[in-house]
């Protein structure tokens, strides 16, 4: 077995150490927050854990009301730019802690006057020495290149963290039943390997979702093209419908994320458009309006709200890249070119 | 002639108009972000608009110093948050005013208690019953669904403002010469035109910028979708690195954008090694060190800083666009499904 299929797989008892672990610094840093003026949540991170802070976006502004902001590190790392950063709260997400980029940022942040907390699967590395508060994954350790249990944990880290601060009851009542909801989608396996051949020889894809899932799709969208060498690229459906679908034609794989919500209705809207522009839909959904518009549908179970789904519907997609590369006749836990730690500055 | 073709020529005295017209408002509205505190600069488009607006958070983070966000109108409009707004700059950027989330991002931050500025090509619109200010792009009426000439001024009015309000007097001085900029651009045609049919059975490309040409490459690549139908991805090269890389092979065709300053190293350092795993790399660049790496390589007037370049260098990438959808069979100025104003919520 690759190493990325167990790594998968382990993701309901790491995100069961998570919530023990560090529960209660959570709930520490929530009061913090809570008693402070932060006027702006500043997420730095590449790759894997970029997209987790997406939602961490999403999550932060719904739930906290404070406007939340991917950084861009070259800002600070290339253009030597002075950002005020006093009133701000720094979250560096990295599964090693030690990007090059995401330290430097955090570090001139910290120097700068923000409070800094690094989300890292790393004990004691480099990120945690330019942060105030940590909060450690405790994923163990990620051996394939293909980070998959640890994007599930910094998600689940980062839905902590954002009901904590809001004292949002219904969403914290919920976070202990995470590991049984990564276990459930993870019986979607077997279907998954069973249709995932079909894809043998696709050449592109589209994954698409819509505000919580733009993340997701933005994940699955990576983890095709690591994986399985498939340019694959992800859209929100409102900016997809702003140019982009002006390239779909019959047959073109449309892979999307839909959940019961305040997204379901504008997400179906374009599986039906989709559908009738002749695209092939590869649609994850747990609501049964959608196998209407799909080639192949993945029913996702229906007990999480749609704030939670994040966090276990990309498992799903994981298994479908994991199978895909297999089918593909390459390595998914050594994808061409590629490190596990990345050095960028 | 279609058009794109005559609108993109229409840059230069675009340019030449925004400059005389608005530039005494603009040097009032930077005064008087000068004497306020403003903590966030939040940003809310769509499609080419908000290409545009990513390179003003690049422009204002770098230059003045303060955090810019580039809204997710999905949080106000279908999820319903309330955003703290009060310190904030709410730059809605749409050509025709008329984007519905976009309006209703604006409203909101309004009544939130935000300063909103509106940036429109269009008198009247309902985008500027949201603004406190607004800035007319003086472009002339646009009809190509391809939106060419008011990118150009969006980025032009986004540099002016970030100049005044940083009181940078070497961009400030240079403002004037932009639409000479223009037109050296444009004598570029002639080769592109010749060039591009290399192009015809394209299936998939890759754009790659950093830093200020991020927002080039994004915009390019959404040119190739919407008037070529040629799925193309834009990314960072720093986001390139952690990933996406792998599923480059012999062949794989790349568009770049590359200019002096500081981003010129780690730009040519992945040129070269796209170039040493026969990637087809197609480069935009004023330096003469790109050419090793190229497979075509369009040489960009030097005279420019980096920090102004991408309002000007986009144009020879919408040529390249323009004369590839005109070589595919297709008709640039109605792609497939779309409209000129895309009404999304």
């Amino acid at each position: 077995m690759f190493r990325m299929l167990k790594e998968i797989k382990e993701s309901p008892e790491a995100l069961a150490r998570l919530y023990q672990r560090e529960g209660g610094k959570i709930e520490k840093l929530a009061a913090y927050l809570q008693s402070h003026d932060i006027s702006l949540v500043s997420f730095v991170a590449r790759g894997t854990s970029d997209n987790a802070a997406l939602y961490g976006k999403y999550l932060i502004e719904s739930m906290v009301g404070i406007p939340a902001h991917l950084a861009a590190p070259s800002v600070v790392t290339i253009y030597h730019a002075d950002i005020q950063t006093q009133k701000s709260l720094v979250v560096g997400v990295s599964q090693s802690g030690e990007g090059t980029d995401v330290n430097r940022y955090m570090e001139h942040a910290r120097a700068a006057g923000a409070l800094t907390l690094a989300i890292t699967n790393t004990r004691n590395s480099s990120i945690t020495k330019h942060a105030d508060v940590v909060i450690y994954l405790h994923a163990g350790r990620e051996e394939s290149v293909a980070a998959t249990k640890t994007y599930v944990t910094e998600c689940m880290a980062l839905l902590m963290l954002a009901a904590a601060w809001a004292r949002r009851r219904t969403t914290l009542d919920l976070l202990g039943k995470m590991p049984e909801a990564a276990e459930q989608v993870l019986q979607s396996e077997s279907l998954i390997k069973e249709r995932v051949e079909r894809y043998r020889f696709a050449d592109q894809a589209v994954v698409l979702g819509r505000g919580y899932h733009y993340a997701t799709a933005k994940e699955m969208a990576l983890k095709l093209m690591e994986t399985c060498y498939l340019p694959a690229q992800a859209f929100s459906v409102a900016d997809f419908m702003h140019g982009p679908i002006a390239m779909i034609h019959e047959g073109f794989p449309t892979l999307m994320f839909v959940t019961r919500g305040k997204m379901s209705e504008p997400m179906l809207a374009v599986a039906r458009n989709l559908r009738e522009k002749g695209s092939e839909s590869i649609i994850f959904s747990n609501t049964p309006e959608t196998r209407h518009y799909a080639t192949i549908h993945f029913m996702m179970p229906r007990a999480l709200p749609e704030v939670a789904t994040p966090v276990t519907y990309i498992i799903p997609g994981q298994l479908f890249a994991y199978y895909l590369s297999l089918a593909r006749g390459l390595d998914p836990d050594h994808p061409k070119y590629l490190q596990k730690v990345t050095k960028t500055l």
